[in-house]
């Protein structure tokens, strides 16, 4: 395993991606292509506008970005492929066009061969067990909630801590939700924020970044978690 | 119809249902018991719990209030039923429970021959054609997101304004998931920011509380409606 899962593509104030510039030329070292999988759509732009978006940064560490819809055959071009990044967007939208494509279990195989793989929000979300905790609206219907499961937990990302200003407009605050989550599901989650990733190897799923995660273990345990720490030990009597 | 869908129970810094009495003596007059649907289970808390919160409110306008989880039969609890609350929660969960226990159509049916029904936040959601635009996490699979369809349009509750403050943590705004939603489906939404209500009788939705509706007609005709202004008319030819 070869991963890296950000809470999102760009930190306020930031350009795309740009936050990630050397932990990126350090995935995707030696690698001249990249698969770039744009099915989640943010602000509902078409496949190739968001490829452009993801080339007009990857041009400048030398690498080409090819969209899967370019491909006759999406898995195919999966099973071919020497990296893969999945860009933010609506998680719904992203997950019904993978089962759509039968994509899961080749995309899973690649990453669990060491493939360098790079998610972001939803690309993010799809690593976890399942999709439940996402933020994004149900715009389209998925045939199921279950994602690839390459890690033991679900990520929520663009975790949002309760403000007073926050407070005044939220309706529940993410903390809730979250509980809510637990209440009818015993799948923990790792929470990120803005500017938090996750760099995982087969042994070992380093938080980095400025800020803690925020670990929903239970209902009723729920820890703050430090950059540079292993999550990997958190979750194996889990 | 005799109806008010609000964003909210609970404004900020108030208490529960409070910004409401005036209106509520209103729907209710005359009304002795309501029943109550608990089943979005805000915080994950039981039913009892849930309908105990909405009875510590309602006995102060001397309205007792029945816990549909109380009655042997859910179905003929609303067909006996003078007047219906439908409280916020998880909307995943609650339309959930609604398709479980069959009791869609005569929930409608009760409403379209007049019968006083209050909703908040999910309770309000379900109001709508569809949940495609709940807020909520889809912490449990529902059967679909088809909802009641008493309005032409969706419900959006808590909306939120995009302010510098939430976007250094959104992720993406509000509006752009709204617009999202409307790249993938036609059926208009009616965003609720906190306060707002909508009062309905059959020829009349009036829009009520301090703050303008967001309407979203299409992605590219988004307006700002003021507050005593009849929506019906609005959709008319939608």
């Amino acid at each position: 395993m070869n991963v890296i899962i950000a809470s999102t593509s760009t930190v306020y104030g930031g350009k795309y991606l740009d936050y990630l510039t050397e932990e990126l030329k350090s995935l995707f070292a030696n690698i001249e292509e990249l698969l770039f999988i744009p099915y989640a759509r943010p602000n509902g732009m078409s496949y190739d506008e968001y490829t452009q978006l993801a080339n007009n940064y990857f041009k400048f560490l030398d690498i080409k970005v090819n969209g899967i819809h370019t491909f006759d055959e999406p898995k195919k071009a999966i099973a071919n492929a020497k990296a893969v990044f999945v860009g933010g967007g609506n998680t719904f939208v992203l997950v019904k066009t993978l089962y759509e494509y039968n994509l899961w279990s080749v995309l899973k195989q690649k990453i669990d061969n060491g493939m360098p793989y790079l998610g972001t929000s939803a690309g993010s979300n799809i690593t976890g067990q399942t999709m439940r905790t996402t933020n994004d609206m149900p715009i389209v219907p998925v045939p199921s909630y279950k994602t690839m499961g390459i890690f033991p937990f679900n990520i929520n990302p663009h975790y949002l801590d309760t403000t007073p200003e926050l407070l005044k407009h939220m309706g529940e605050t993410r903390d809730t939700r979250l509980k809510e989550y637990l209440h009818f599901n015993h799948t923990p989650v790792v929470a990120l924020r803005e500017g938090s990733y996750i760099k995982a190897r087969k042994n070992q799923y380093l938080l980095k970044g400025s800020y803690n995660a925020r670990v929903y273990f239970e209902i009723n345990n729920v820890q703050e978690i430090a950059p540079e720490t292993d999550l990997k030990p958190l979750f194996e009597n889990s």
